[in-house]
Parts: C-alpha cells; structure tokens; sequence
C-alpha cells in the first residue's frame, strides 16, 4: 500500500512533469520504447549524431544509453552523450543488452561504467553476471538464467561503481549496498515481446527524472513495468495483443490497479 | 462535402496507382510509417544508401525526407536523392524533425531546402517556427507551441521556398501563398503514439504522386491522418490499440467515413 | 495430414529447442520480425558490427541475411558473418529484398550467393526472376509477379547455387532441384503489413535450426507463415490488426491449426 502510492507518486509526477528522455538505443526497440514513453507521459527523443548528441543531452531530463544493435560511431556517441548528462547531472541508465555474449558488448558496458557515473544499470541476469564479473555463459541477448542468480553480481558491480542495479526476471532484484527491492508483479509472456527489457530502461529514465532516489525510481519502474505487463497479458490471447495492451495500460494505469496487483517488497 | 469528394478521389487514386513512395527516414517510424503506407494502398520503399539512392528514386513517384535520428552518410544521401528527385521532377517532402533542438537539424533542414525544390515542409509548430526564422525554443521533437502560432513562419517560409507548408497539431494549417486550408479532424490521443507526425509526411508523399496540385494534396493527407486517427481512438482503449486501429481505418477508409468525420476548411 | 505433423514436429522442436537466429536484417522490419521468432518460441539475436558479428554467430543455430536497407560496413558485416557461419555449418538464409531494384541490391545478393553456400534463398518473384537471370523490371521491393513466373528462375538459381529457393506468393513455391512444395495457405492482406516477407526469412532460419533437410524446413517456415497469418486475417479487421494477431497465432499455434488449414502439396 505505501510502496503502490510511492509508484503512484512518481508516475502522476511524469504525466505532469513529461520528461524529456533521450536515448541512444538499439534499432530492434526504438519504435516501441518510444511508444512506452509516450504512452506513459513521458517525452522521448532518439538521437546518436556525435555532432548532435550533447546538444540533446542539453534539454533531456534523463539519458539511457542501450548497447543492443552496437556499433564503433555509436560507442562514440554514448560516451560524448553520458559525459555531457555528467556535467549537466542529470541521471544516466545502462542497458547492457547481450553483455556477456561478444566481447563488444562486455568491454563497451564497461568502459561506459569506467568512464562515466552511470545511475542505474538495468540488465537481465545474464548480463549482470557478466558485467559483475561472475561466469557468464551468455547465450545470446536473453537470460537462461533466474534473476536471483546475479544477484552477488549486481551488489558487486553496485559497489565497485556506485550506481545501482536493477535485475529483470519472474522477480526482478533492484539492489545498491543493503537495500534491496523485489517486485514480482508480471508475467512470463513478457519475455515472447521484443523491446519489454529495453523499454524498462527506458521508462527507468522516465522515473528517475521525476524522483531523486535512484534505487526508488529504478525499482518504481520495474513496478510499473510488472503491474502494467501483468494487466495487458489477462487482456490479451498472445504477445501480439501483450504489446498492444501494455501500451493501452501504461497509458490508462490508476492507482488502484497498483493497490491490487503490485506485488513488492524492500528487504 | 465537396472537400470529403476530392479526398476521397485522392484516397482511390493512390489505391488504384499505389504510387511508390521512397523514404530516407528516421529508424524510430520506419515501420510504422511503411506499414501506414501500405495500409493506405501505397508501396513503400526505404532506401539510404548513397550508392542505391539516386536509382530508387528511378522507381519512385514521391521522396520523403525525415531528419529524426540524422547522421552525417545520411545527410548525404538525402541531398543525392532530393537531387534526383528534382531532375525527374517528383514531389518531395520533407520532415524536419526537431528542427530547432539541436544546430544538426535545423541547418540540415535549411540547407536541403536551399539546394532542392522541396514540394511540402510538414512538421509541428516548433519545428516550422525553427525554420520560418522565428524564436523557436525547441523542446525535443513534440511540439509545445500551438500549431496557430507557427502560421506566419509557415507562410514566410512556404514564400521563402516556393513550397506548401504543412503544420501538424490540434487544428492542422497547411498554407502557401494566400491559400490556407484547416483540418481540425483528429484526436489528441495522436500524439502518445510515435510516428503519427512521420507518417503523415510519408502519407502527403503518396498524396503528391496522385495529385498535381501540392497543397491540396498535402491538405488531403492531414485531412485522411485526422479522420483515420479520430475513427482509431473511438475504437481503442489507448495508444497501443490506437495504433492498430489507425492501420485498419486507414485500410477501410470509405467515402462516409470523410462526409461524416471530415472537419476542413479553405480560407 | 501427413504435411501437417511434418510441420507441427518441426514447431514442437522449436518451442523446445528455442534456436537462437542471428539476423543482420533491414531497419523497417527488425521488431516485427525479433517479434515472429519469439512468438513462435525461437531466440532472435540482431547484431551487424564486423567487430562482433563472428562471435555472435557462435551462439548462433541460423543466420539470416536481409538486404533492404542496405550499405558498404553492412555488407561487408554480412560477408563476415556467412563466412563465420560456412564455417561453423549452421544454415544461413539469403532475403534478397529488392534485387533488381538497384544494382547494389542485385550485385550484393549474387555477391553472398557465390561467396558462400548460402542454404535458403527466400525472396518474391521479382527479387528471384533478377537474380535468376531472368527480364525482372522490379518496381520497388513488393512483387509485381506471380509467383509461378519465377519458378524457371528459381530452378536455376538453386541448381547454380546448390541451394533452395522459396518464392512467396499467393502460392508459395519452394524449390531444389526436381523436388518442389507449393504452399497455397496465407492471406492477400498479409502483403499490406511491413515486414512479412521478412518474417518468413526469419522463420525459416528458425526451422532449418531444427530440421536438417533444408527444402522440408524452408516449406514448413512458408505452411507455418500462411496459416497463421490465414487465421489472423480472420480475427482482424484490417493491418493493423492482423499483425497483432498473427503474433497472438504464432505464439499459440496448435497441431489442429495445421490440419484444418494447411494447403500444402509436395511435386
């Protein structure tokens, strides 16, 4: 009850507030973490230019940075765009998709951890391990492994860059130092839509726009992702209808659908 | 009723032609707007490559150019094909997307502008006031200004250029010249859905192929955007559904459906 | 009947299996088609860098090549990855999206198919009466051919190259030496929603990763494609919907589906 009116909070806080969000994502999901956004209320951009990326950063309210589809001008442009989102502190999420799979995508999420102060990294276990620096084994950019697996690994890579994590899976783990947010809302046939991680990193943005605790604002996502994922699967005969319905509801989500089906606890 | 008649002889015209529509576009509306176009009757194209461009406009019966996550290979591209286009004398449009927010966009609109005969500028009130040379303030690419307040920096723009200049919002203007046409169909649900502004453009694209006179075309387009999208939100419970229902609509689109729905105007 | 189980073990293995499908693919259809292969139950992976795509093809059980949106570091990504991939001895499948179009098209299709031993050409009848060797006069990337004028084009093709040939249609017809399946099943509106060609290219990546003989596999992709896609029509009422829906079937395809729907004939 406490934690639903928290979520509420912030979400009533991007309707009003409509946060500009840029992101530098990959090609496979623009189209529908745009829709999320905008869904939700809150305003995306997409850019990548190096010629224009700082620009940008300069009227965003939040940068998320995604390594799927990477390639060489686009690892340039992150790093000019979260050195630029440094110096204006506004907050930066990591979405290190398929980390653990190429050596490109492990050693480019790094570095953007080395570099920069990145506010949250938001990954599914297999990443998270990878990055945490536990054996990886990934295969490919989905998760063969349960969320709580990676969880040493996401306290280790939350204290070694002091940012926080946030594990996507049945339960999602969002942790730095002690603290320590599960929220089990969701529902399996999240995971045959494409974009349903990158998304949660993209509305990561969106929250920690609004709300000056990074841990709150990453774990009140992952709620919203949960409880608005968990509604559109009853509504839906397969992931098709799943996309659709998850936008209608970020779109129509009141409070009481959080009261009744969010599903979240701080440890 | 006579405006709904000579829509409605555009609609059946680009689905008896379907005119091909080459598009140099941004990768967020890529497949919405391909899917809109086909939804429409139209065939679309998409092709960025310098070295092909020139040849697919060959095939072409419109380009559309949309500046939203620009890159230096890509500017390049757009000039080669607005250059072509010219040659075989095709209709061009072009989207300046977040024209204003960053120096990339703005000069890059401007300056295809001053190099090819563009057909139809069609963007939000932020972006036409960006190039009409008023005080822009660009807030990332929606626009926070009312489509109103970009009518003088559209007509000064459209003098400028010799084109039909095209403003997307509540109320639609598209003006060039003394002529002034308003399209107050639509819905403001529109707006939570990426693309629709992108999609119009690519819409006016499959317009000029069919319809030698530029302002009533890209007047036409608005007016099949607002009807298709206000017919979509009664059917929907959100964007996600909006989406969907829009591509249907515009697939079923009838003759009554304008009578009844179309609100437009000539001044 | 005896078609239908053929297909149906094929789609069991999948949902088993979850073959992971690497795709370099083209920027319209890249979420439609990662979102077919998860529907379906195969793992989609979408990686172009030269710097990664080898690595990627590691963990790959497929790869499939797409050309429409092409250009030169793409090309030679492709290259790069089908080399990684003769290696290795996964099948790799070739959709040349608008071959005859442009030349780069064209030679870039021709170019892979003499470089490696491409397993699956899937493509219409435009795209494969160019690269037959046949008059093509391709308007654009959508066939103006029935799928039986190429079939002379498609024999040749598949004897130069020693591989098959899957030629989409109102009839599909898929071919390798005196052996050929017609697949009569699917629907015209399925022609007016972006990307389902390229969906069946994905598809059949995801069945040769799961069937070892490539002419049965690439059919069973086409039997799985029209019925589904024959079913989601009739759940829609338009496009839009009936990319919806087409997922939603995918997802919950059953044996049944098969039996009552399938036009399927081996000659």
């Amino acid at each position: 009850m406490k934690n639903a009116a928290a979520v509420w909070d912030d979400v009533c806080a991007i309707r009003e507030q409509s946060p500009v969000v840029h992101n530098i994502t990959n090609f496979v999901v623009m189209t529908p973490t745009a829709n999320a956004l905008l869904a939700l209320g809150a305003s995306p951009v997409m850019s990548h230019a190096i010629e224009e990326v700082e620009e940008m950063v300069g009227i965003a309210n939040a940068l998320v940075l995604n390594i799927g589809t990477l390639s060489t001008p686009w690892i340039a442009a992150m790093h000019c765009a979260a050195q630029a989102a440094s110096r204006r502190g506004i907050p930066i999420v990591l979405d290190p998709v398929g980390a653990g799979a190429t050596k490109l995508r492990t050693e480019t999420a790094l570095d953007l951890l080395q570099a920069v102060p990145i506010t949250v990294v938001r990954g599914n276990a297999s990443e998270i391990l990878a990055l945490g620096g536990a054996a990886a084994g990934a295969r490919g950019v989905d998760s063969q492994h349960g969320s709580d697996s990676a969880l040493e690994a996401a306290r280790s890579l939350a204290a070694r860059h002091g940012c926080v994590v946030s594990i996507s899976g049945a339960t999602d783990y969002i942790v730095r130092g002690e603290r320590l947010a599960k929220v089990a809302s969701g529902h399996l046939m999240m995971t045959r839509v494409t974009g349903m991680g990158c998304s949660a990193s993209a509305l990561t943005g969106a929250f920690l726009a609004v709300n000056d605790d990074p841990l709150a604002a990453a774990a009140h996502a992952m709620a919203v992702m949960g409880v608005a994922g968990e509604i559109a699967e009853k509504e839906s005969h397969g992931p098709g209808g799943l996309q659709v319905e998850f936008l209608n509801r970020l779109y129509r989500l009141r409070r009481h659908n959080l009261i009744s089906r969010l599903r979240m606890e701080w440890a």
